[in-house]
């Protein structure tokens, strides 16, 4: 029986309305939860219908029996993360909530909030028995022992110190096995497929080593700026916002050895152990210009709203092999993409291969994976030209193919974790981030809608990196 | 300058007005010809005209001054292949139209008869010093050495003894390098990128190999049954027919090691070397029902119409890899393709996948590449399901890419033999045909338009076959 109630700790933010009600909204509809009810929370005095009514515009041809029945499911509670009062009022209204929609207990709680939350709440859930630590065995079989999961939204933490304290209060607090870290990225259809494709394809395993490629690019690239985010990102930065996180599953997806078997334990050791190993050799940072100038902006920030990294791995596979990231805010192009570059080919031709074999990953847009090959120019012997062969993911599977929320929170409700980073991970990828010494390196500025900063090139001085995109 | 007289012998034949003329059209169209004539000979009483007649209905939009273009380049003679006087006429003929058509001399002599006729017509033209033996080098620069080149058309020879004999009558005469044996096959654009691909893209030949091929079939379908052909096809039957010849080459292709360079004296050698290692261990054959009835075929015939072979490499790159070669009439689809059937992966799922990765070389139709791979099913997991990536040769060249035959002859007036048969390759191709032993081989009937008789599961014992088709 699938069935739990969402508990959205920061329920009247951007998150709420943008992606978490209409992901629920998802799951009611395709049928991956079967009895639910919803309480929000936050500091705000609000009702659930305005957050609902919000939510609403997010969610694309909404039924209304199913908005009625979310309607009727959804309670608000307000509340001061910080102070006691709040947190009785809470339990007290998701006992009736679950009394009243006779649900078993499972309970989800979403810390939608910033990282500097996580503590408090997650102590107050705890101190106030909201949560309890399960007993190892964390399943709801039969709805004897309901569940209890928490998630934390990303960023996990500002910094390793930061991160390591977090996970220090909730791991005393509960198993690892109920906590779910979000990266959104691990929910996408495509990032979801690097795993399955590599170890379930004879075809890749071969040559996923430094024998066969020549370099790997993990690229982030937004057309947009930090809109109304400036306190956030300024803060952050590229490097905090999206490598620590988004690109560095994905290079652990790429990058892990072949994982026991495909499933949660054993592919969060393959990525941490990974992760472990990789260093980083250089970074080149940029600012787009009039990012000073932005809302809630320092006007003498040194923020990096572009960052491009090069990584190393130095392992028996990987030895030699670049690993080339690049994200960044205010760009010519909207992509995330993995791109697989083979090394050259020996030349049997008078007229060689132009470029090498790629096989690219892409996350979003045009979501699928293509492989670019030379093949025979037609009516000529011995001409060759760049051609394409493509696994369209929309195309196969329509563009419908479930949201990266919807995935994450079904995720949940099932208790499975191999989308979600691990305590190791999460402090791993902040060690690797760490690598990067600010202080000693210059932003450089760059024009909006550009490449980034020209200086670019100067990531990688042994060798002219061709990116691709 | 590229420029040559066409003197085509057997001129009333189907091969001429299905696919010389046309060719030839094609060339003109294409401007891979700036000068030219065409001499017809035949035993029949006809006239240029009329065979141009019949082979307009074979040109898909004639334009109309290249038709006549062709028809005032075109001329006929009467010629008995076994007398001296056609011959002396004809020369007379060809001296007399490169003259009028101020051509320097350059002959494309194309025998589109049987192969009972090489002999005597090869013997001829050199009596008659219409074609002349070549010192080494037959390449024309500037038309002071102008060139002559025999094309003999497939079949050559009806077994190993008579393609021997028909190679030391013309060797005699002329050079390996004015001589062009004709498998049409290598004219397609997709059997020439077999080579390209291989050896142009970093992917594929660390995976060309017995540790992760698991088989390769090599199939050759045909809806049709034996049409007018009767007389010929019951003397021949499906193994001489196409798989001594398009199915042996096309293998030959997918098992070589790579050569030297990609060029025609580098892949013959090393065609000719991998055919040497061929062992045929088992064979099917059948015989469409209603075949003893078809016109010109004897009543009591035990031709085989369908044949499938089970052959091996006993080299270090093919060992244990089985090749599974079929081809037939009157079966249930029209195809030829090369399926390149991988391992299967270790599994690390809980549901396996059903099958394994397949690389798929379409020759007709649909022309070109797949790739079979399983991803994951969108919303699971773990789930996965198979999908293709495609390198959709039409959809990339357009569906207008030149025809086998005007490769063919354009390879000719260019002087390249990579597309055409040696002698050592045709001979190697007769003996491993031979090694099949129809006399001791039940022809199993099969019924019109089905997959070939039921016996076929017999081909290898050690396993079930999963036939692409």
């Amino acid at each position: 029986m699938l069935e739990c109630t969402f508990i959205i700790l920061g329920a009247t933010g951007d998150l709420t309305k943008r992606k978490l009600i209409p992901a629920i909204y998802k799951l009611v509809e395709d049928k991956r939860i079967e009895k639910f009810a919803i309480v929000g929370a936050s500091l705000s005095q609000t009702t659930s219908d305005k957050i609902l009514q919000q939510a609403k515009n997010f969610i694309s041809k909404p039924d209304t029996k199913i908005l009625e029945k979310i309607e009727s499911s959804f309670y608000y509670q307000q509340l001061d993360f910080h102070t006691d009062e709040g947190y009785l009022d809470l339990k007290k209204l998701i006992v009736k909530v679950e009394k009243k929609h006779k649900l078993c207990g499972n309970k989800i709680f979403y810390l939608a909030t910033m990282p500097e939350h996580f503590d408090i709440i997650t102590q107050n859930l705890a101190k106030h028995k909201i949560v309890e630590k399960h007993s190892n065995k964390d399943e709801c079989e039969n709805c004897n022992h309901p569940w209890s999961r928490i998630v934390y939204e990303k960023p996990f933490g500002y910094d390793l110190k930061s991160a390591k304290k977090i996970n220090r209060c909730i791991s005393k607090l509960f198993h690892e096995k109920q906590i779910y870290r979000i990266d959104h990225f691990l929910g996408k259809e495509l990032v979801g497929n690097i795993a399955l494709i590599r170890f379930t394809n004879r075809i890749f395993e071969p040559l996923w080593n430094n024998k066969n490629i020549d370099s790997i690019q993990i690229i982030l690239s937004e057309k947009i700026g930090i809109e109304n985010r400036g306190a956030f990102y300024d803060k952050y930065g590229a490097i905090k916002d999206v490598i620590q996180n988004h690109v560095l599953q994905m290079l652990a997806l790429v990058a892990m050895e072949a994982p026991n078997t495909l499933s949660a334990k054993p592919i969060r050791d393959a990525k941490a152990k990974i992760l472990k190993k990789v260093k980083i050799e250089s970074a080149i940072l940029g600012q787009y210009e009039g990012y000073k100038k932005e809302k809630n902006v320092n006007p003498k920030s040194n923020t990096e709203t572009f960052a491009a990294l090069k990584a190393t791995i130095n392992n028996k596979r990987w030895k030699g092999v670049p690993f080339y990231l690049k994200a960044g805010k205010c760009l010519n192009e909207k992509e995330s993409s993995i791109h697989i570059k083979f090394k050259m080919v020996k030349c049997l031709l008078k007229t060689c291969p132009s470029d090498s074999n790629y096989l690219t990953i892409s996350v979003k847009p045009d979501k699928g994976i293509t492989l670019d090959l030379n093949a025979k120019v037609p009516g000529e012997a011995y001409k060759i030209t760049p051609v394409q062969m493509n696994f369209c993911h929309s195309c196969i599977f329509g563009p419908n193919t479930p949201a990266a929320y919807e995935i994450l929170l079904s995720d949940v409700i099932k208790g499975d974790q191999s989308t979600f980073v691990r305590a190791d991970e999460i402090e791993e990828s902040w060690k690797i981030v760490e690598q990067v010494d600010k202080s000693k390196l210059k932003v450089y500025p760059y024009k909006k809608g550009s490449d980034g900063p020209k200086e670019l090139k100067l990531l990688d001085k042994s060798r002219i990196i061709k990116w691709r995109s």
